[in-house]
Formats: structure tokens, sequence, C-alpha cells
């Protein structure tokens, strides 16, 4: 297997990607970045997914009819305001890519947009327009201030990247991300953009993101709730100058392997940095009957209010994990369900077949009281495998959402 | 229509039947009560729905057994301990049912049996033993110390009873429910205990029961979590001396009307005294294509997690109500939805055709900071309607399941 190596920065580690992000006064507080750019300086080979959510931000339509043909040159993004459910949404995130024209030279038609922030509230250009020159100027190899620029509630900027080989040639895959509320998504996601330097035809990009995002962003939830404008796009320009990848094989496969090592770390990220969260929650169910059961089962255990609170609170309440498998709709048998914790400071079994055992409060207790806690099942039923990311329900989640608009 | 009249009292409104309840050391708190006893005089057809977690307690495997001919004379609960995933669980349901036969001269093959509290952790037969001689003593037509004696985090007792009349006969119907958290019925439902004098058959009460909980209990949520040991039983002993209700016509319509009454005002009390609410919320949603599309629109939003905080800090953010309407897989066109909010304060339309329309923020609060609030939601595509019930997300809730087992 060819190796693949984590890298510093993110969204411009690949070759020929600057990025840039500036407060423009969408968002009053003058400290919040709030608009964001990425350029390629080649037309790239793009693939994107957006949210199952029936109301779909303004901005997924306008990117959606821009990406018809497989390929963009930039994406720009602003925090803040949603731009969805407004009368004029479809014509505010038009203006958003003209903007970028009229700036950078770049066809308004090979310019992607998104937004985040609150829903039904009708976005001004003004702000938009008058940033611009300040945002093209701020354009460098770094990205760290477009990553800074898409955050709402998050509180790291999050990025990832890693490089590979493919056909001899070392590539860069890296993004961006912005996660924090309203996270749970349904074929796409929350806000992530990708790029990558590897070439690879759009069909072939548009596979991988696709079939990336069935065990990366979908196995992530915050708080149950499916956004309006989840996106997840991943541009690949092929300046690191491989053959191009066009079909299955082991190019492409060492491609997806380094898509999924940074997809999952930006899911690990958003997931630890939910809304008020205080810990990450890996949910690994091991001994499925195939992958589906799996998921199902990973994703009912971190979805749960009440086993989420009882993280909070560092209570080893495995009833509650239980309760939330044979609620899941999985088929399973619980008569057959072990499940333990375990976190730096080691790991303890408080369930076998489906019965209590004896086990140390206090020891349970120093588990669960580390920032990283994976949740481990095994259903003794077979060879399959999934994990889903949460975090836990806590006191700051109602506070930041008790009056989000104010 | 027959006249159905609201009566004081709940369990015991019906001729016949008298309820106790006592603290008899489950619960380490004693002034808590935490062992309930059902009595009727006369053997009663009986009907119960369970819930469709896989993980089932073994109360209610014990209770479907006993009720395999379709009757029932008594139901013992307790409260404190759920007695689900324990290795001995039947034995010790098994082992309450026949204290009620030692004591009462009932056969423990009419006993009924509930248990609700933490899970995992053994039931010790040895302070219900103990507490029998009080819990008979204490038997009266009043049931009052039944409803306090299954509640667990609930605040308030909740009990609901009426009046109405079959063939000539008045007859009673009243019952007692406790909920509070791990309330997400999906079948059945929390604890509910229902009587009846009215005389049907056991078939009639099974098929009036199973019709019901589909608008009345399945449309609650109080945090998305669906019990191992939800159960609702009704119990029906004659004592009205109606002509018995064999099979479908205005009588059974009419019992069906009465049932409806009592079941849907605790559906309120349960969603009203959430874990940690200070709101019931009710979703009313009308202009559906059919009921179901209007029961899966309401039962989205008041899952909604963001919506509940909203609605804690009393902020008329109707973009979340959106947003959960488009991820709910219900069939709307969200281009036709309008939204708004009503309560003893007044009603004010936010939302209009899917966007936006200007309101006064200060109405809003007002509305909103009431203790029941409507959301009102037209779909503009049809005539169906449903209703479903919760409460807002809270700080409270948070503590009450950060910590529960200590």
């Amino acid at each position: 297997m060819s190796e693949i190596t984590e890298m510093e920065n993110g969204v411009c580690a690949a070759k020929g990607f600057r990025a840039s992000g500036v407060h423009c006064g969408i968002r009053k507080n003058k400290e919040k970045k709030d608009l964001a750019l990425i350029v390629s300086e080649k037309r790239a080979a793009t693939a994107a997914v957006y949210t199952t959510n029936l109301v779909k931000g303004a901005p997924l339509i306008v990117t959606k009819n821009h990406l018809s043909d497989g390929y963009s040159s930039a994406l720009i993004c602003n925090s803040g305001n949603a731009n969805t459910c407004n009368a004029n949404g479809i014509e505010i995130a038009e203006g958003m890519c003209r903007l970028v024209e009229e700036h950078m030279g770049i066809p308004a038609s090979d310019v992607l947009v998104a937004s985040t922030g609150v829903i039904g509230q009708p976005l001004d250009l003004t702000p938009i327009a008058s940033g611009m020159d300040a945002l093209c100027a701020d354009l460098s190899a770094s990205g760290h201030s477009a990553a800074e620029a898409i955050m709402t509630t998050d509180t790291i900027a999050k990025e990832a990247a890693v490089s590979f080989t493919v056909g001899g040639k070392t590539c860069r895959l890296g993004g961006i991300a912005k996660g924090s509320g309203m996270i749970h998504p349904n074929m796409a996601t929350m806000l992530v953009f990708l790029t990558t330097d590897c070439a690879i035809i759009p069909a072939m990009l548009q596979k991988a993101l696709s079939e990336d995002v069935k065990t990366s962003f979908n196995m992530v939830s915050i708080d149950g709730d499916t956004s309006t404008n989840d996106m997840v796009t991943v541009m690949a320009n092929g300046l690191a100058d491989n053959e191009p990848i066009t079909s299955e094989g082991e190019d492409f496969s060492v491609f997806c392997q380094a898509l999924h090592m940074v997809t999952v770390k930006l899911c690990r990220m958003i997931a630890g940095d939910g809304e008020g969260a205080t810990k990450l929650l890996s949910c690994k169910v091991s001994g499925a009957k195939d992958e589906k059961t799996a998921k199902t089962a990973a994703k009912s255990v971190i979805c749960s209010s009440l086993f989420k609170a009882a993280m909070f609170g560092a209570d080893a309440n495995w009833g509650r994990v239980l309760c939330a498998l044979g609620y899941s709709g999985a088929d399973l048998d619980v008569n057959k369900i072990d499940v333990g914790f375990a976190s730096k400071q080691g790991e303890i079994t408080v369930c076998k077949a489906g019965a209590g055992v004896p086990f140390s409060e206090e020891t349970a207790k120093q588990i669960l009281l580390e920032k990283e806690i994976d949740v481990l099942i095994d259903l003794n039923d077979g060879d399959a495998y999934a994990e889903a990311w949460g975090c836990d329900l806590t006191y700051d989640y109602v506070k930041i959402n008790g009056d989000y608009r104010t």
C-alpha cells in the first residue's frame, strides 16, 4: 500500500491553490472574519455533495448549476447569514459569483458559492462588494484565514491535509471545514472545502467523494438536525502532473485512501468542536452482521440525547447505550451485546451478553473524564464494523442555541 | 355526539377500581413513593401496547404473558429501578406478581407488572415484599398516591378522567401516567395505566387502544429516546353495567372519543413535564396532503434540539422550524409553507410561502415567554391535520441526565 503522509496546512496544501479570509461586515463583531475565497490557478475538476434537506440554501442551487460541467476555478463563502429562505437568495448568490468574476477575472459560471449562518434574513451584497479588494489582496498559500472566515459557533479552525503518490508523482490533498451546530449530515454535510493537485477526471472525483461521505461526514452528528446549507466540495487542478485518474484501479484506491484520511480527521474535529461540546465521542461498533447494521447502531448511540448527557457527566450509564441500540432499527440480538468504554486512561467492560457486569465506578469515572472517549460495542453477530462521531450534550449547547439570533 | 365530561380523579374514577402507593425502600429518598398497586374488584378485559425497543424490560415480557387471555385484575409497578438488562429480571417480575397473589388472593397470572428507573441494576424483591402490607392497607378510591409512586424525575403527578354514556349507562374512564425522560414512544409509550368501568370485550378494547396511541402517545417526544419499558394498559371491568361493546358502531365511537380525551390530556401533561422543561410545545400542522405527512412534519419539529433550545430562549427562530420540516422526510413543498407562533398572549405569523415576513420581535418574545406555546404550520397542500407535543431543551435537562445514576 502506498504511503500517505499527514501535512500541516489545509485547503492550500495542494499546488496552485490560494485562499483568503477577511471581515467584510456581514457579522457585527469586527474580530470575526466573515468572507472566504479559494482560488485555483488552473481550472479544476470538481465534485460536490449537498444536503438532502428539502429546504436548500440558495448558494447550493447556484453551485450545483455552476458545476454542471464538472469544473470550477474558485469558491466564495460567507458566514453570518445562510442566504436561505429569502425571496432574493438566488440573485444574491449569483451576485457573489459575479463579484469574483469582476475582481479575479474568473467567469462567474466557474465560481462556487456557499453561505452559513442564520436562516431567513436577507443577505446584503454591499459589505461583500466592499470587502472584495481586501479579500483578493489577502490570497496566500496559507489558507488559515479562509478556515477562520467560515467559522460560526466553531471554536477552532478546522484544517487537514496529506501527501501521497500517484503514478510516481507526489500529490497533495487538503481541506477546511466548519461544523458546530445543525450537524447531522445526510448524503452531504456541513461546509467542507477540499482541494487536491492530483489529476483526476470529474466522474471519478465525484465517485470518490460520494463513496467517502458514507463513512465520514454522514457518520457525524452533533444534534440530529440536518442543515439546509450542507455542502462538501473537492477541487482537483491536476498540477501534481500525474497521469490523470480515469478509472478504478490502484491509483484511484490510493486517492480514495488519502481523501478518507483527510475527511475522517475533519470529522473528528467537527464532532469534538460541536456546539458546547467538552468531549469527542467515537462509537465503534464491531461484530455486526453487515455494515449497514453497524452504521445504524453506531449512529443511534451517538445521536442519543440521554447518552450524550451521561457522557457530559462522565457517567458510565451503559443502559442508555443498550436502549439506543434497541430502538435503532438495526437488526441485532440484544442478548449478545458487549459494551465497554475506553480513553487514554484505559478500557473497561461494563456489559456482557446484554447484562451488566460488576465494574469499578471509580475506574470508569477516570476513563470518562478524558476529552476523547471511545464507546466500544461488540454485537458478536458477524464481522462488519462502523464508527460514528459525536459530542456530549452540555449546558453550553443549550445556552448557544437558546438565543442564537441575538 | 354524546357528551363527554371531564372528571377529577384519575385511575380510580371508574367504578370498582382502587389504588395505592407507598415508599418501600427501592429508592433511597424516603420522601419518594416507589411502589404502586391498582386493583379491580372484578376481573377486567385488558388491552396493552408495549415499547418497540428491541431491548424490552422483563416486566413487559411477564405482563404480555399474563395478558394472553385478555383479562387481568391488578397491576403492580415500582419506580427507581427498571428491572431491565438483568439476568434474573423475569424471575423478579414474576415474584412481584406472586406477592400480589399472596397478599390479595388474586392469581399471579391475572397481575400485570411494570417497572421504571435505571437500567441494568438488579432489582431486589426484599423491600417490595416488606412494603406489601402497607401497600394493600393504602388501597383507596383516590388513586393519587399511585400516581405519585410511579414518578421518577416527573415533577407533577399525572391524572385524568372523563365520564360518558354508553347504551344509556354512565361510564367512567381515567388513568395515571409517568413521563419525564427517555420519552419518544413508538407504537407504545411511557407508563400509562388506564381504567374504565365500561363493558367492552378485550378485542375491541385492544383495537381502541392500538388506534388511539397513533395520535396520542406516539405523537409525544421529550428527547427522542424510546424507552425499554414503555407500556400503556387499559383495564375495563364492566361495572357500569352497559351492554358490552362487542363491535364497531356508535358505542365504540363514544368509547374511543372518551379514551382520546383522557390520553391527549395525559400527553400534554407528560410533554409539559418533560425532564427540565419550562414549556409545553404543541406543534399543529394543517394543510397536509395526508395524515402521515402531517404527523411526520409535526413530530420532526417537536424533536429538533435546535428548535427546542430556541423555544427555551423564547427566540422566534422560524428558520429552525423550516429546517426541521425540510429534513423530516415528509412530502411537502417548502415554497408553500406558512409558520406562526401562538400562546395566550396572541398569535403572530413569521413566515409565508417559505420566506420570512416582517414581524415585531417584541410581540414574538411576549408570545414565546408563555408556558404553553403553539407552533402553527400550514403546508397549504391539502386538508390533513396532526398535532405533536414536546417541551423545550433546557439546562436542567442536561443537569438531570448528566448524572442520573448517582
